[in-house]
């Protein structure tokens, strides 16, 4: 398993940052006084052994779970492996996270200020995609991303993206969840025709209501969205004090068609486990983009929850187990008050976990002291 | 495409309008300024032969969407079509909206007072229904009607309901959402015995509690509910000055059994869009009779949800995706500030759009100027 | 069928109760009232022979039913019998309910102060499992029982609790929706190794927050969970005075796995009935350990919904259909405020009826006046 100390943190500034190796002994001292230390070496990534193990793809049994063909989805009802056998695929998959592969979807998306409005371009690319070790699929995406770059824009701002076709397919961009004309809505032969092979389009509108939203493809959808062409847009409010204070900005993104099960493109262990300092607040960023409800579960901490499709909820309510349906958004902001490496999974059982091991939709969020 | 002016509203007493052709042409206005005016003189029906073109269910293709063949539930993980291929489906389907098929479902039931209650008559029967131009499907229904007719009472009011079963089959009828005295609870061998072939059974009961709710069979219910026995059962409050103000009315019921996926009975392009005028505010009653959870997602606007199941919630709130799970009923007020044409679907993409274009559970709400 | 009277009322306590025969009879007035007494004398265990039926598991049809295997989830689509065979098996299995079914869970687990902690003994064992008269399935289990021992603490009460490792396989314990230190999360590899085959294990854990929450398997746990590996963690207030009033507290929980669908551990016609005395004030505790959504569906009464997931609502709200995702917990009052039985179900229709009468996730509150 890699050290956790190199899993790079999503800051909406786009900066990355560490896990201070020191914080994360000191989650683990627990642990360790609890007698639990050796079992624990090789996720906290003490031992250079450890640190260096990559993820076993030689081992059929194991192949089979990183790369997802193991799955219930894939093989109907999990067959329960039995005593040692069970433990040891499930110790090497735990242990492989988080696993590293090629992309990284949501990064932050450049602008510039041209002609009065905040300028973006998005590339619709046909490209390999990285599920998790070794699992390679055809994706859709934005700039090479699944899920797409973050556009952060302001309530108010003129927003300008053009958008260039390099699909073999037509397409088309939906603003989800933003009131803009109805002519760039993006709905092919309703609103627009399709942006065609080779075509570049340009959508402008003014960002409304704030938010976080989402742009995906609204063409031959379910195969676009589903394949990857789906990401944030994230509409900062003009008033920034209608908004709870956070200290951390996370996307949670669920989809269940490309690849598998996956939260941000990714299938555990390839997910990237969140990160906070004891104390810190933490907004996440619940969306849907797939076909299926995913109830997000985070242990030992609480899910505060103040907004719905962007709009601030009357009265925020609280939870540990969000239910979220495709095409909705949800914001809470979770306290990292205590300290530990907190899974954070989709609770129906059978996207999360197999007979042979966690995979698909499982991460963690991991509070240091 | 028929022309859309040809579109009957359905308003809550059964009168029906239409959309004056110079709105739409207004509505149609931006598009055009917009240079795409060409690729929607078919949608807006402004050219002779757009009016007459019938849907062309020669193409194979084409009539494989139209017919619910090509869905995504018919036939796997949809294939992506490529290129000009897939927009050529797409454009005649989409094209082809509002499709006229046979039958329409919620109309009003005519009542009348007899002996101190308002008087109702059920009729069951097997009828072919046309789900999409050339899809007709066995199905059960109210009247003739799927979903069956549309049932208004006032909040306390009494109510008789005399069930005529010309079925093969049992059938009873369950008053759902209301709180009924038990013994006309419609739950055959626990509340009554089933209605048999030929018989004629008298409902009666205090219509309580007030809001949206719905009237199905509660025999062989997966077959008879999903076959098309079910609908909405409205009760006005006694105080008017409890709902929030609308200028009009509209219901919104998914199903997912009978012929596929179906909004009030009918699939797209055979859906009915709503319509509303520039300010108007629509009143929308989402229910669902199906065995899936559809998440409602609206175009350019917000939903404001009013009320659960019937019940005025506490503190109304805003989205633009409302899940609605099966047996649930939502109210929804939209204010129509926007004009165009939204698309207005269940947000499964799957339900919505394959590799031929859309189908299923889609549809829209045309705002003229 | 055997009589309603020998029904037991699982009270927190670990008290039975008996539904008086004449209350009984006086809520079944209405229906002889009504002309319907012949056809209810079954039901209402008024006859000798009545009392006496077995569920009659020769008739193949019937037994199909019986053990789950004409379930739409078994079989596919419904093909809805006709006529008189329809009703004939649809009557045998509603008058068969409450059928009679060896083990029941969520019996009261005893707990004894040791150390100043309360102190329970969880065993995970294999066992046979009686889910509809004659359909046996092979269950994980806690203490013997599924659903697992009902688990009662106090906030802020130290819990001991020792699992004693009897499977085949591995196992582990997450409490979820308590607010633990990590090292007591239950996620093998996480924060503990797996309990293997023969180990006991100890957690220790301070109660909180408040509620209705869960204990269940953390490993293998699809499988585990699925076949029964879960229980109820209720945890009282410090302050009484933050729950609403309420005379009687039930457990609602839904499965979809071990044994096909099912409320509590059984499936209809095994489920046991709510019972409830005119005007008493009904908790229920909705949980879905499954992988699907469930909509409860109460006939004639209203749900007042005042927590999720423990915490509660700032504004409660009400309903009748309360979709419950997996992971989630729910709690309601309900109002006994009319006699009858009242059917009580998932409203996915599938998971309640099919073409050979009523199944699965079905069950009736049974209020006597």
């Amino acid at each position: 398993m890699p050290e956790v100390t190199a899993t790079p943190a999503r800051e909406p500034d786009g900066r990355t940052d560490r896990i201070a190796r020191r914080t994360l002994l000191g989650v683990v001292g627990a642990w360790t006084a609890g007698g639990l230390g050796v079992a624990l070496l090789g996720l906290t990534g003490r031992g250079a052994t450890a640190a260096a193990i990559p993820v076993p793809t030689h081992d059929p049994r194991l192949h089979a779970i990183l790369t997802g063909a193991a799955s219930p989805a894939a093989t109907g009802t999990p067959r329960p492996a039995t005593g040692a056998g069970h433990d040891q695929v499930h110790e090497a998959v735990t242990k492989a996270f988080p696993a590293k592969t090629q992309g990284q979807g949501l990064q932050a998306l450049p602008s510039s200020i041209v002609n009065g409005a905040r300028q973006f371009d998005l590339v619709c690319e046909q490209i390999k995609w990285e599920v998790t070790p070794g699992n390679v699929v055809d994706a859709y995406a934005y700039n090479g991303q699944v899920p797409g770059p973050i556009m952060r824009v302001t309530e108010g701002e003129r927003v300008r993206v053009r958008v260039t076709n390099k699909l073999d397919d037509s397409t088309a961009v939906h603003w989800h969840g933003q009131r803009v004309k109805n002519e760039v809505d993006g709905v092919p032969f309703i609103t627009q025709p399709p942006i065609k092979p080779g075509e570049t389009y340009t959508y402008e509108f003014t960002a409304r209501p704030f938010g976080s939203h989402m742009y995906h493809s609204h063409h031959n959808a379910t195969a676009q969205v589903g394949g990857g062409m789906l990401g944030p847009l994230l509409v900062a409010p003009k008033d920034p004090g209608v908004d709870p204070r956070y200290d951390k900005d996370e996307l949670f993104i669920f989809n269940d068609s490309l690849g598998g099960l996956t939260i941000n493109g990714k299938g555990f262990p390839a997910t990237a486990p969140y990160t906070a300092k004891l104390g810190q607040r933490i907004r996440f960023r619940f969306m849907n983009e797939g076909q299926l409800i995913h109830p997000a579960h985070l242990h030992g901490l609480t899910l505060e929850v103040f907004a719905r499709d962007g709009y601030p909820l009357p009265q925020p309510f609280r939870c540990d187990t969000l239910n979220v349906a495709p095409g909705e958004r949800w914001d809470a902001i979770v306290v990292a008050d205590e300290p530990g490496v907190w899974a954070f999974h989709c609770h129906i059982l059978g996207h999360a976990e197999g007979s042979a091991g966690m995979f698909g939709m499982v991460t963690a969020l991991i509070v240091s002291a």
